[in-house]
């Protein structure tokens, strides 16, 4: 035994615990010790404000594994409460806290992320939620409180609102950015919080948090939100001070530097998980992104790595999703704020579509968008909102990034189709039947490219139906319903410059490809009157 | 106008009417006149049998539009109850019924295909399912009966078994082959027919009906079956007689031969849907795919030809799923009969994963079967059947298909994660690791292939628990539950070959692994117990 060799694994979770399982299933003689900080390892990390909320009741069901269990079916020695102190590189050894000095042959890093607590007064009195041991804490407070301020709208945060509500308490949301669910853009997320709010949930952008005391939260406007029970969920930091402290490289975020192999500057030593970096599929760069799904893939290909394969990781598409309240909102690649950042040209496309076929009963709206480079057709980025099939969407245009098909491509996917399933053209079809159009010369106009193109003397004309153009419409459109376009056209013969536009732009194509056809020039107001309503809020 | 062209369109359903609306927005300036022989267009014909089973009650909702609204909307000269009777190409004219006869400058063959009526004594007094006139008379039939036999156990034949049941009546499929849902290979089907049984309709495969009488369905055996309803759902054909006696070339099953244009062996005639050939992904042989997906998405392609455009129509994977009492069934590519009968080398992947994170409720179990050439990693083919998140895994599939990802590919897709919606590794990735094991030389049994190898003097590991092994094992095999394997494993030294199994194959891989490390040949028994059961069925 004594000549085996030795892996040391530090974080017993997703990415470590990966790694430790397949390191058994390649290398029966190997010596491979995890190391975990906490009292747990294997806990199903996404479940647990499931536990908070009541959805999860029995505590037992976020424990996947035991030590005892990994002991005995994959021989692993797995210490949990056991934090490592530091890494000597060039001895090839880890000390732990109680001053255990353990040799490898090869160190694994995969010790997660930790909540990023903002220097605000009282910040150590917020509750954050990243172990079981959180999420116990958590627990143990929640009964007989009324009232939680949430700092933080990202995934943890709306999830955290939504299962408070579950237990009865009023929650107040407070993002000190201007809009909640920063992977989306702001006419998108915008659908996602007011959701929240018909859900009882009192979002507050553009809020920051100056001081948490035993009564609530103070913003920076002066205003105080009383809560007794204040929950911290600003995001994530990479946990790279050991990595850090033992000399490895390290980002400027914080993310522990790993090639391809997922190797960091010392060759003996690996990294994973939310702690690494990973390399964006767009720009290449080094970026973060803890989510659970590329933790546990890397880890099966540190394993073997390790154990001699040659393979490589692929560059992130940061693909995530979540659910709130029976709405899920998904994204994958960039979103339209970074593309625009870059200076990119692009066509964006939002569209509306029914979830599956309207005549089958329980049809949803979806709410999509997709971000094309307009010089190659490749998709950079969709967004996807809607009360079902939003996974299955993101998840196609996911493979299909992944596949570098083109935004083109999507119009042709073979897709299953049965009415309660899809549409005979589903909604990813369609995605791609407008980018299509607007590569082949359709003009469109994005919501906030409105006011300015109005500002400059554009008709814009409502093509929806009467009923439809009274319950609500965009100040200074005229009304001419698309079946009456063909036969009222010359009414605006006098503009050149006319924007049409409907509920969410499927008509306003069919007004646009009918006055192109008759010789006017004319744009769509892309995702109709639906997208532009959204990016008014908030 | 009289310099305008003219386009006829054969059939106002699906593929013939996006033609035409798709026609229209590319070319104001056109004659469109659209000939449709039943009394209805666009009608919602995936829809038919749910309107029988009172899901659908209103039966307007399948009525998606009007002659008079495409008129209006679409300027079409939409003509229904018209039958063309002749074409005759070179006069480049049709004639209908009637005896009108309209000059083309393009012609569009989409006139579907019409149900296939097998010899049988008493056939014409069998109800089949193809129009809303069909509907409407099935709708009036079935109050006050109480039992039907359904002959066919394709999809429309067990989606009636569904609606009938809703409706209360005593339900009998009676199938002629060895399985009902020719697409599934025998063990997935299997899965299906448990469903059905379970949900009160009477299977019966390899029954030939000989007989159709006032009081029931005769069988070859001589059995006669009960009933006051029949219905034939046996298979359809393509409806190319008028195609045939124009001169069009037709392939062996009757397909309007069409090349990737959609056009037919004359130049003026284009034909898409249900009628015309499509060429098969794999063999790029001609074949027949009935499915309305791709007669929507031709139909665009078409008026794009039709208007100038350079473009092309891609082979077909045949990806079609249907719903059945909660159940969904779904495929893609090839089956393993249609592979094997090729004779070519490949790798059979059977799984069965939780449609999403176990410890979130709700989550169901997917039966999942993926079909890989061993030499160049292609999927040839998948299979998916279960309560929840077939629709995704499939659509994912047959996105990877179309990009040409390998199989093993599937292992680092990107997909959205949360607790609700998947696995941190989705059933998608776990079959990418299944394969990529197999083809890095794990090696596995197939459920038919079991009993061969124990006959040969293989040794059947079972490494269930106990409790398992006792509720129901596969014959001869003997028990070692995983967790004692590293230390019993010297009580099977002397076999030679040894197959593991377990209920799904994810103990027996790690069995696999743990043997294949410690000096043994073994083999994983593919899908585990649960396939091998799902094998013996029917």
């Amino acid at each position: 035994m004594s000549n085996n060799p030795t892996t040391v694994i530090i974080g017993g979770v997703a990415g470590g615990m990966s790694t430790a399982t397949r390191l058994r299933r390649n290398d029966e003689n190997r010596t491979i010790i995890v190391l975990e900080a906490s009292g747990h390892v294997s806990f199903a990390n996404c479940g647990l404000p499931y536990h908070v909320g009541g959805v999860i009741p029995d505590r037992s069901s976020l424990l996947l594994q035991t030590p005892e269990a990994l002991k005995e079916r994959f021989n692993l020695d797995v210490r949990v409460n056991t934090r490592a102190s530091s890494i000597d590189p060039d001895e090839q050894t880890v000390t732990t806290e109680s001053g255990e000095v353990i040799r490898y042959d090869d160190l694994v890093l995969s010790p997660g992320a930790t909540p990023f607590l903002p220097p605000i007064a009282g910040i150590e009195t917020a509750y954050t939620l990243r172990t079981v041991e959180d999420v116990d804490r958590i627990a143990t407070a929640v009964p007989g409180k009324e009232k939680a301020v949430i700092i933080g709208g990202g995934f943890i945060g709306l999830e955290m609102a939504e299962n408070l509500r579950h237990q009865g308490l009023a929650v107040t949301l407070v993002e000190a950015g201007s809009q909640i669910m920063g992977p989306l853009d702001v006419e998108m997320a915008a659908i996602v919080a007011k959701h929240m709010r018909d859900n009882g949930v009192d979002i507050r952008t553009n809020a920051q948090a100056t001081e948490i005391s035993e009564t609530g939260v103070t913003l920076q406007n002066g205003q105080t939100l009383e809560a007794d029970l204040v929950i911290a969920a600003i995001g994530v930091r990479p946990a790279s001070e050991l990595a850090q402290a033992a000399g490895l490289e390290v980002s400027d975020r914080g993310g522990i530097i790993v090639d391809a192999q997922q190797r960091t500057s010392d060759p003996h030593i690996f990294a994973l998980g939310d702690a690494a970096t990973k390399k964006d599929i767009h720009s290449g760069d080094n970026t973060l992104v803890p989510l659970a799904q590329t933790a546990n893939r890397h880890g099966r290909l540190v394993a073997d790595i390790i154990t001699g394969r040659t393979t490589s990781s692929l560059p992130v598409l940061g693909t995530a999703i979540v659910g709130l309240f029976g709405l899920a909102a998904a994204s994958t690649g960039w979103n339209e704020r970074r593309v625009r950042a870059e200076g990119k040209d692009v066509r964006v496309i939002h569209l509306h579509p029914s979830s599956h076929a309207g005549y089958y009963p329980g049809a949803a709206q979806l709410h999509m968008k997709m971000i094309v480079d307009a010089e190659s057709d490749a998709i950079l980025g969709a967004q996807i909102v809607g009360e079902e099939g939003v996974d299955k969407r993101i998840d196609v245009i996911a493979t299909a990034m992944r596949a570098g098909l083109s935004a083109t491509d999507l119009a042709d996917l073979e897709l299953a189709y049965a009415p309660q399933f899809g549409s005979a053209k589903d909604p990813i079809n369609f995605a791609g039947f407008i980018n299509d159009n607007i590569a082949r010369g359709e003009k469109t106009v994005q919501w906030h490219e409105l006011d300015e193109r109005l500002a400059s003397g554009a008709l814009l004309v409502d093509v929806r139906s009467p009923e439809e153009f009274a319950s609500g419409a965009i100040p200074g459109a005229v009304n001419i319903p698309l079946d009456e376009l063909r036969v009222r056209h010359e009414e605006i013969a006098d503009h050149d410059d006319v924007i049409v536009h409907c509920q969410v732009g499927l008509r306003g194509h069919n007004a646009a490809r009918l006055l192109t056809n008759l010789g006017y020039d004319v744009a769509n107001l892309d995702g109709g009157y639906l997208t532009w309503t959204n990016g008014q809020e908030d």
